[in-house]
């Protein structure tokens, strides 16, 4: 949660005038979202967000992210789809740093899972990968096995504050994930962060995707993986198998799985749940004493990592 | 900046439904006011704000703020007035703690001030004032004299690391207002935090006023010394005559001074100054290492009492 970046009433009226979108009528900074500056723009046509990009964005990624967006869009997805200044352009300026104005999606996130929730995640992800099939843009996933190397190797030392011996078995779980890392899965456009909070749903209808910040173009099974350990497990951290039968069948229903997809799906849980236990492992060591949010405790993900070791075959998921 | 209660999609779905306000679409957390946690709520009716109030605004204090809104809206001052439940009732509770919704008021606050600004935030002071004067609650000013003895004594031990003499100065400066500070003028209503971001603007125009949480019951004129302050020194916090000439005299079309604040204005600036100074220096020694947002420097505001120690009289302020 965060806004980092303070618009002034002059410029966010010179900049929404490059837009034909009516005239700005309130613009309320939004606590979510820990990477960007996002504001909830009023305007006389509507409502929008308008995020400012701070730094742990590359700019270079933003075509992709934006140009993304609006191919799913096009195709239908629900998800928020980028505005166009009077000039067609996209990828705007604003205080000095890369700006764009996005849709405004209504819909609220499930901050209390149940088994009703994974159909339609499964579904939407399948979806997304298939809409995603055409886009010709790509982008390497920063946060794959080389990514992982060098989270580790940041927490290294301090791993040891969240638990003896952490370091040490990370190191070999990362060096086992990495010996067998699947390379010759099929690959496209992923998600790489669908968890419950960029998930809009209406009763048990999924009606919006939202944050495409971590897209990239990865294994689409490995996106299913994340999504296996963001849904599939309860609030103590066990896994529950009925949501992942229920996910899983679910988006196979819209994209049936390969037989090297099935056999690689325990692998690359442990993978995912690797990825996201490393950044949180980074987030905890590295947050600000006193801080008003803390970050995720790294024990959930590490608790996931260690279920995923016990898993001995696709089967274990239900598939 | 905060949001401090993570409010789950059922809890808002069930606490929405007590209002006949249309279903919930969409809900976000907002970044702005400290005190509270704040969300901005789309329903099939329009656009809320629910807020979550937390420890630092006590309880009893909450009918007298949402009874003014309410008063001040039905006297046509535009202010955000709070919505009742289908039973009539308006303060209500949310994850065990009490939480209001209230009506979302369009508007910009001006980031970059200027002379224009002063007549509309004048005569909305002086309106305000005024529709407020058959107001029947009372609240006393918790940030009036006897609260800058316990602000100051807060920070004394630590106020030399902002400048060394500080304590000994704010204790002077402290005694020699508490022997002058007038308790004859005429009092009732005062908003007491009439800052820039509080006001809404379309162009020169005053479209709305918000944040009521530090309203309470006080000296006309000593609102209008908080808005001196606020409204009247450019970005390097040196006076500018012509604005304070501005707001004042704006004010006075609605609500002329006596005799006595007129001549109280001098000392009123003083004290204005000396609170927000104080309430500034004790966040600013008490920030948390490494938080993203710095409170607002204190210096300030001593620049601002410096120079009202300057002023002979209310006719420094073009009175």
């Amino acid at each position: 949660m965060a806004v980092y970046t303070e618009v002034s009433d002059v410029d966010l009226r010179r900049f929404i005038a490059e837009y034909d979108i009516g005239a700005v009528l309130s613009c309320k900074g939004i606590a979510e979202g820990v990477e960007n500056s996002n504001f909830l723009i009023g305007t006389e046509r509507g409502t929008f967000i308008l995020t400012i990009y701070e730094k742990r964005v590359a700019p270079r990624d933003l075509p992709f992210f934006l140009g993304l967006m609006d191919h799913l869009a096009a195709r239908g997805l629900a998800c928020p789809r980028p505005m166009a200044g009077r000039d067609g352009v996209v990828l705007r300026s604003l205080c000095g740093k890369p700006a764009a104005i996005i849709e405004f999606l209504d819909g609220l996130w499930p901050r209390q899972l149940t088994d009703a929730h994974c159909p339609g995640v499964g579904k939407a992800l399948a979806t997304l990968h298939v809409a995603g099939s055409d886009f010709t843009m790509t982008r390497p996933n920063a946060l794959s096995v080389a990514g992982w190397h060098r989270e580790l190797d940041a927490c290294r030392e301090r791993a040891h504050e969240v638990e003896p011996g952490l370091a040490e078995e990370l190191a070999g779980e990362l060096a086992t994930i990495e010996r067998a890392w699947p390379t010759d899965l099929p690959t496209g456009v992923i998600h790489a962060d669908l968890f419950p909070d960029n998930v809009f749903f209406k009763g048990t209808e999924v009606t919006g995707l939202i944050d495409f910040y971590f897209a990239c173009t990865d294994a689409y099974a490995y996106d299913v993986a994340i999504c296996l350990n963001a849904w599939c497990f309860d609030d103590q951290h066990h896994f529950v198998p009925s949501r992942a039968r229920a996910l899983l069948s679910a988006y196979q229903e819209v994209r049936p799985f390969t037989a090297a997809e099935r056999a690689a799906m325990p692998l690359l849980a442990r993978g995912g749940a690797l990825r996201f236990l490393l950044t949180r492992l980074h987030d905890w060591l590295n947050r600000p004493p006193g801080a008003l949010v803390q970050p995720k405790d790294p024990r959930e993900y590490l608790m996931k990592l260690r279920f995923h070791r016990t898993i001995p075959g696709p089967e274990g998921y239900g598939l």
